[in-house]
């Protein structure tokens, strides 16, 4: 029984690998950076896009929020201007390629610069599977301790970008920030890791300004 | 393919389904009871212990950590004198009812009045596995938000107690208790609410009251 679980999910898994190439190709051709924004429960992923999609101005930025249930993530980022579609999973644990791209159709992106896939939060499934994206973006916040690398270590192997959210409660949880980064790059030495609060903005400017020099890259066809 | 993967997550979930009933029985003639203690990573399930497990020091607890990777769980809560074990579920996002089965045969519940299973950081998955528990129980840290119902409606859905805890930092993240409340109630009219720290120790006596009622009432064969 086990076994048939394990050969489904290599199936799943190979076919998409396949659809998320295809994604790939098509973000490349038309322009658009596609970014997927993962994360646990409350690490504040809406939070974040609340900031950062502000500094990013000049810029035209579609969000899927993709959740379990609910759209009080959509009605948030729609205040900020973003053309923005609410992808419900039906139970479903994280994002799969074919399930993003059907939101990239259903939403159209044409005419943006950049699309945030706001993932299902949890640690665990969203990073293995692929959507396609140019930049896998992970928010840790300082709440859920410096050991999350250990626990989760899949998640932080395969993150370009770790923004480590709500850096201002450090001081509340006795949060070791070097700690936290020497297990991220044990892991994953070239992830980027910008700390940040999306409350008091702290960070804000560098992540946005890192994920600036991305957008313009994919504008310029690199 | 689509309806492949329902198909098996049915088969699945029916097997499930009756290894988790065996486990029930299973308990109830031993007179030991099963708790599925779950929630988002870091919201604090092993803190949760830490104060729950000296608090019940007359009774024997058994403890069955699952992580997908490390051992830092195991060794804070082996440091309390509960028998303990170490789960690594290999990637997987959560426990089902034959892993657990495993664990407590390798474990061994001899002479133990109550086994906490502490499931992999999630909130999706593991609320859709019975592992056969008595007792469901969900730890909703503050930082994550009092908006975590309508997002993860299964998991209060289907929980017999939740624990809010790292209550003292309420005040900061402006986490609206009787909004959390009044969210899981809707869902979940039986759910116990109990807010906590454990990290000043508020509420966990009454957190432990409750679960000794429910320890003794086994041990009474009820």
């Amino acid at each position: 029984m086990k076994i048939e679980v394990f050969e489904t999910k290599e199936r799943v898994l190979a076919d998409n690998e396949s659809a998320a190439r295809e994604t790939r190709a098509l973000m490349r051709e038309r322009g658009t950076l596609l970014i997927n924004l993962m994360g646990s429960p409350g690490a504040g992923k809406t939070s974040v896009l609340s900031r950062v999609i502000p500094a990013l101005g000049e810029f035209r930025i579609g969000v899927m929020e993709a959740d379990v249930d609910s759209d009080v993530d959509a009605k948030t980022v729609a205040a900020l201007g973003a053309r923005v579609i609410q992808l419900h999973t039906g139970g479903l644990c994280h994002m799969d390629a074919d399930m993003t791209r059907r939101g990239l159709d259903r939403m159209g992106i044409d005419g943006l610069d950049a699309v945030f896939l706001e993932n299902i939060g949890n640690l665990v499934c969203p990073a293995e599977f692929e959507i396609g994206a140019d930049l896998r973006m992970t928010v840790l916040s300082v709440p859920e301790g410096d050991d999350k690398p250990l626990k989760y270590p899949l998640m932080f192997t395969i993150a370009d970008l770790v923004a480590v959210n709500k850096l201002d409660t450090a001081p509340i949880f006795d949060f070791d920030l070097a700690a936290f980064k020497a297990r991220v790059l044990a892991l994953n030495p070239k992830a980027e890791i910008i700390p940040i609060s999306a409350k008091t903005g702290e960070g804000c400017a560098e992540l946005a300004s890192f994920l600036r020099s991305l957008i313009e890259k994919r504008r310029r066809g690199e």
